[in-house]
């Protein structure tokens, strides 16, 4: 096995490209790969000031490694969900990421900032954890980069990710949600840029980008999304990909070329206020997280102990 | 386990319906389900003359029964492919329902009245032999119909053939594909009206329909057609099936329902003339089946040999 490039020996294969790299060269790739959607997508501009969402798995702290690399002012914002073991290793390795190379991590902890954790979000709202989770990360995400000015919020969602969220948009066909499904989300007002530089990896690309780079993440998946309907989206295309390298590439990017301006949304929007509460934009009086705020601090709300159990 | 509907022992359970049936009340809701396949999207009208394309598989026995049973007046055509003992088997078993039921069934056979056969076909042209078989189906059942005036020409597709179809078509976002992907597409000049009443039931219901009604049918899959991509769509979508009761349905209908039309091919078509050979419609000079016959039958196109093995 020898790499494309230099035809020395090769350490990976990336089947969908018909390519095996050595060391070096696959981490070019990977910084290529990042260049290429941030430039296609016009995701960010030389010297923007960054805010990385980081969960201390493998896709963020590789996508803050490459950010970096690629010459961003970036910072990273760790949000601590309180999932048992889970969430505190993960916040080890964030710390740990930081620490070493002298960046600044942010933090914001769900239970002692706001007095809440997901499990007991999932038991108050009757909902799947994943939801209160997303909501939040959403929420919190959006609010750090407006007070600080940043000019956009990446987030470390790989080409497996958005294939698996749009085959679960196809599967419903919610025509809401595919007229969304962009790699880069413009700022409006209430809202930060928001963007996902790793669309052009897959996540086997961004783990081997952490290993050769010696970066320690957290392996393990979140417990609470064990079974969700996103892994099974995501185990179909790979029995897919297993057998026709590319096809997932392609379905993601063809969507976005061809498909998504079907799905456009022209329909005027909602109106947006400013929630009474946080100030956050909203449909309503309150925003959708300060009422989970409500609903999960409310007396009563976390009775029942959630017990989570670590694979 | 008991009979939704008289409570009775249930033989079969149908999970995206949370359903499980008696036998009779089983038979009365593949009944049912062709019944409202052909209202809702308008196949035939009562008392029409169908031309059923028999394959001797579950589908196409199922189908030509069920019809019967709901009063068409239905006659079989069975076309003789060549594919070694899986075809001399799947005459057999069309000929053996005909023969029991004193039907009458039509047979073409491509090697007798065309001089070729499928692997021949593929050979010569290069291409998987599905291409060649599905064009030789599709010319050769639609110049039938025409031929004897039969209103229309119905097709034994599944709901999971269907769902696979699409699942391909918008893994390759071919927006051609999805813009035909109806269970009904009218009559136009030189094409039968064509019509797939088996939509709305799955293939594990077809096979139960034959078991329960001692149809003897052919089990194996054609063997050119193993490891093809349908039936790598087939297993994903069966995957999730399983998790998610339903999904496979739901996005089937829904597509058909809500998205279709945003596909719906309002460009002008390419003016259709007649194949200078057969008479039957084409864009160019000479129909694709009569490129075919031609060049399937073409001195040396069948050189080698070609052998197939029966799992």
């Amino acid at each position: 096995m020898k790499c494309r490039v230099c035809r020395g020996a090769a350490v990976i294969d990336v089947p969908r490209h018909n390519a095996n790299f050595c060391e070096a060269h696959f981490l070019d790739h990977c910084r290529e790969q990042v260049r290429r959607a941030i430039s296609h997508w016009k995701m960010l501009d030389p010297g923007d000031r960054v805010l990385v969402a980081v969960s201390g798995g493998k896709d963020s702290l590789a996508l803050w490694d490459i950010l970096l690399d690629l010459g961003y002012d970036v910072e990273g914002l760790y949000l601590g969900l309180g999932i048992g073991e889970y969430s505190d290793e993960s916040g080890v390795y964030a710390r740990d990421f930081a620490a070493a190379r002298g960046l600044k991590l942010r933090e914001v902890d769900l239970r002692d900032d706001y007095g809440f954790d997901v499990p007991g979000a999932a038991k108050a709202t009757r909902r799947v954890p994943c939801s209160a989770c997303g909501l939040s990360k959403r929420h919190l995400f959006d609010s750090a980069a407006l007070d600080d000015g940043f000019d956009a919020v990446a987030t470390g969602h790989n080409l497996d990710d958005e294939a698996a969220v749009l085959f679960g948009n196809v599967l419903h066909w919610d025509a809401d949600y595919l007229g969304r499904q962009q790699p880069v989300l413009p700022a409006r007002p209430g809202f930060p840029k928001k963007v996902k530089p790793l669309v052009r990896l897959a996540e086997r690309e961004t783990a081997a980008w952490c290993v050769l780079r010696r970066i320690d993440y957290q392996v393990e998946e979140c417990p609470m999304a064990a079974g969700n309907s996103h892994l099974g989206y995501k185990e179909a295309l790979n029995v897919i990909e297993r057998e026709s390298p590319g096809t997932k590439a392609h379905f993601y990017f063809a969507f976005l070329d061809r498909i998504a301006p079907r799905f456009d949304q022209t329909e005027a929007k909602d109106a947006l206020r400013e929630c009474t509460s946080c100030g956050a934009p909203t449909t309503g009086d309150v925003c959708a997280f300060c009422k989970l705020v409500e609903r999960a601090t409310r007396p009563g709300a976390r009775d029942v102990p959630v017990r989570i159990e670590i694979r």
